[in-house]
């Protein structure tokens, strides 16, 4: 006979197949952990206040990223901080890396990488989520944020920049051209409230414990079903509504083109005349308030 | 002198010039109904309590979709259901048409030719759309649905495949990427109320009564517009945002490869083996909830 | 010391660099006035109580455009209108010039050269924006409403066309396939809160006054940002969301056929027949109820 209450009592039993774990390093700026074919990825720069996106964010991303292309029990990635009020501030435009002819291509191939991952990624997110922060959560399958003390924005436009890490093309595939164009070219955050109605982020949460709740009753289901299946989903998707490794390159050489920009030169010697008598985690809080001094 | 009582007078005893009805043969699995350009096709599998889409349900359809291509009297048709508590359940798998090489094909090419129509095509649906269903319903034109007790998902990927016929395509440009990934790749259902919320569907409704009113008052404008106006405006908003032919054949082709799966196999025998003692229509209900069990 | 104080002091008095202002002509059916980099355009057709898009809108339109094209200090174009309760009614079908084979190529690329131009774009509408010019404003970077007497529409299907200059695709990249489908195959109307609700347009405000003080908050960040950083985010965006001129024109070039169908030319001699004995202006209020009478 079917019975409900029998059903969820052998759901709570389920036992999984024994796995070839995952092997990972340790890396300096994100700190792992794997359970049960579900992996959790904590950005954590140890030498930033605000969680800034450095080499060592870059480097230990790319190396992970390259090990899940080749794993197959791995089946969802979460991304969380554990940076009180930041996911990831920015990129820290002083990587010397981004004065690199490669650096563009880098980074695209990054953003790119993750957005077509065989395993189901997931963004997680209290704090600050802004610049390579956000454009690497719109790259996300999916993302999910607590209200309070959450901010989403791409300040890059109010320092002479845009986003040019594939940013600017995942996010109108999820809140459209209008909104996406308010929101980057203003330089403005949104709301992790906001961000829900519009559709930015999948479901806002009112707790850290709730938020939690609702991804483990999600990863729940989705470490159980087959990775083929959910890269068959994945491939499909993407080829509707993710922009291509060409398109996303394409943004990142008009970006390197933009760093060379006289006024965004400016407000770059300006930014850190600014941050030379002031705490960086007061004006990274607020940092949208700020930019405008950038231009007096 | 312009009076409004005098327009809505005159619009109620509209005469519409006499026409060339369409002809259409019994079908198995589907009813049909034709009123003054209206053509109402009603999901009725009589050998499924759950509807199920079987291969009396694809030729029915495809039949009917391409004298429609032909006809130049017919303005809009509405797809609905009269089977308790299911718009259609999903796939039947067991069909032999399933393992033939040409399957993939057979379905996309109907999604694709009803995506196409000349012909204004609506949803209305009460119960549960799932698999197939879903998939069907997201290449038409327009949804609504009551609220209670309709659900819409894709459970593919529970299965161990994933929605190949278009629906993985269809169903970013209706509620962008982020929510896609999650609702299609957890297999989980959403409520007609949250569907409407974030676009699956175009507006939900208290009543089946208020549902039919709308979609009357809708019909009511739609079958006095000029065939050839109403296609003009379907091509160009398909050019913008419904996937190609070769795109849905592309899914179709990867969905095969995947029926393959031995773990797509293995799920479909545990699925055989659950339902052996067990009531279809009481696990075809909360579907999403049986899925894990078949990863035991 | 860091201060939130002083920041809004020191963002009060932020003093621009003088720059060569824009040179424009007086146009027939457009107002303009440019205030420090921000520039408003105004549709004013003196000939017309509701406004509508004849030769010499499109004239100024398409004038301004080029202007806008080799200007490197606006940085903010804002439409709007001052005839009361209409923004735009829709284009003047009885231009000599839509007649003209090459109408729908000129048309396409006014459309498509609004769509890419350097400086941000922002429709600022109160009362009526159907036809061409929902078209014109869908077309924008982003839209805002006031609450009342504000209705946004594509009438063209209704009257045996179809919006043929872009809007067919524009639409469906701000609020999805199936909701362009409603919209735009119906031929009615939708409110600025209901078009806000589904991202029709960015926001819908109670006042005028609530409006421009958001779009005043909004330029006062804009106008301060370089061009070449804001057209490098739009050109990104559009990358992903805006369709192609090619694409554009091929409506175009539809719609142009379209105009000698039968059906539609049927539609426009009992439009005029409809307009001989009543005022425009009480028909174009309530455009949508109208229609129907086309088809009596």
């Amino acid at each position: 006979m079917f019975s409900l209450q029998l059903l969820s009592l052998a759901l709570a039993t389920t036992i999984l197949p024994a796995t070839l774990a995952l092997k990972l390093p340790e890396y300096k700026a994100l700190k792992t952990s794997l359970n049960s074919s579900v992996l959790t990825v904590t950005f954590h720069n140890a030498d930033s206040p605000v969680n800034l996106w450095n080499q060592d964010t870059q480097d230990g991303l790319t190396d992970l990223v390259e090990r899940l292309q080749h794993d197959k029990e791995t089946k969802v990635v979460i991304f969380n901080s554990d940076v009180p009020r930041f996911y990831v501030a920015h990129l820290d435009l002083s990587m010397p890396s981004v004065a690199e002819p490669t650096f563009a291509e880098t980074f695209a191939t990054l953003i790119y990488n993750v957005s077509t991952l065989h395993q189901v990624t997931i963004g997680a997110v209290e704090g600050r989520a802004r610049g390579a922060g956000n454009e690497f959560l719109v790259a996300l399958d999916m993302r999910f944020a607590t209200k309070t003390d959450t901010l989403f924005g791409q300040p890059e436009v109010g320092t002479g920049l845009f986003p040019g890490g594939g940013g600017s093309q995942f996010l109108p595939g999820l809140i459209g051209r209008g909104r996406a164009m308010e929101y980057i070219l203003s330089s403005k955050d949104i709301t992790a409230g906001d961000a829900e109605k519009i559709g930015w982020i999948n479901k806002a949460f009112d707790t850290s414990a709730e938020m939690y709740t609702y991804i483990d009753q999600l990863t729940s289901r989705l470490r159980l079903f087959p990775l083929t299946a959910l890269y068959g989903a994945k491939k499909s998707i993407n080829r509707a509504s993710a922009p291509t490794f060409k398109d996303i390159v394409a943004d990142g050489i008009s970006f390197r083109k933009q760093l060379a920009d006289p006024l965004a030169q400016a407000a770059a010697k300006k930014s850190a005349a600014l941050l030379a008598n002031r705490s960086q985690f007061e004006v990274e809080l607020i940092l949208p308030d700020v930019l405008p001094l950038l231009y007096q």
